[in-house]
């Protein structure tokens, strides 16, 4: 069954090892950043330092692994028919649109939307690590210059990932205009039984 | 007073928001893996990926800034004679000789390190964040892919922090062959109070 993440939201729940997720760009264009948690014991997460280590990359894809704090495979991508994500940048906050934006005023974003949903697992705000940005569109240069452009995905776009573990799986439709071409989309998301 | 911390090891000390903190390299060609933490509150800590966004840039060197978990600043370089560092790749760990370099056997590490120094400040090794890489001469190509060369640094060559608010350090002389162009050798420090 389809689940949808309403624009500018995010949703958390358990991904059992036998099971498969798929997070699905609807119309296109939309970021969807993902934390990963152990479900039988939450201080193992997503860890971008050390997936960058061992995967030797920035950027990273289909054939690619999701590794833990604890030096752990979490996921596997096993499709991914965009192919460009990011796991460099932390979840946009309402420091990013205060510091970044100038904005001093409320607006959504994939912090708060991840720590709230994330709550009911016993994950607290300060526990929440760098995303994997799932459709994000972070292009650098020689000089390391980083430069956050529209997501290169088209409608139904989707990434499928295959999990090593029972895992806590916290996900976002982005909240920040810059990373998603100005617009707020919602983000769809099946975890499967089997493929 | 300079301290010296020998090759392979680490130490973790208070540093107060009016001093300085001064890392040299004293024989050139040496890695220093640096993590901070809050010292009123160790849950905020050094973020890679709030660096990197606020920053906009994977290179971090003069007048860049370290920021933690929380949106805050926690360091200003203000020197950096040698210029090369890098904030992708978490610390060395048992596990990275395990997988990376196929060593089953026992070999020191910074993760190691970090986490014996730090448990004198009530910090955990699952609360070990990737490191502020000092030295560290991390390269990336066009497509992302990650290669670990030798530092550039020269005998001598430092780099001069000032930090925002009392906090906690700890340092380490680099324990990967790799990292170290094959070598290890120990790392220098001074905590001034003024410059």
């Amino acid at each position: 069954m389809v689940e949808k993440i309403d624009k500018q939201s995010g949703r958390a729940f358990i991904l059992k090892k036998n099971q498969f997720l798929k997070v699905i760009d609807p119309l296109g264009g939309q970021v969807c950043d993902m934390v990963l948690f152990n479900a039988k014991d939450t201080r193992e997460k997503i860890s971008a330092g050390k997936t960058m280590d061992f995967e030797e990359s920035i950027l990273i894809t289909k054939s690619n692994f999701l590794w833990s704090n604890r030096s752990r495979k979490m996921m596997e991508i096993i499709e991914d028919t965009n192919g460009r994500n990011d796991i460099l940048l932390a979840p946009c906050s309402p420091d990013t649109f205060r510091i970044m934006y100038n904005n001093p005023e409320y607006h959504p974003s994939c912090f708060e939307n991840l720590y709230k949903n994330l709550a009911s697992f016993n994950i607290a705000p300060d526990d929440v690590p760098t995303a994997f940005n799932i459709f994000m569109n972070v292009q650098f240069n020689e000089k390391g210059k980083l430069s956050v452009l529209k997501p290169l995905s088209k409608a139904g776009d989707f990434i499928l990932f295959k999990p090593e573990f029972d895992m806590i799986v916290g996900l976002t439709a982005c909240s920040a205009e810059d990373s998603n071409g100005g617009t707020f989309k919602p983000i769809h998301y099946e975890v499967l039984d089997k493929l």
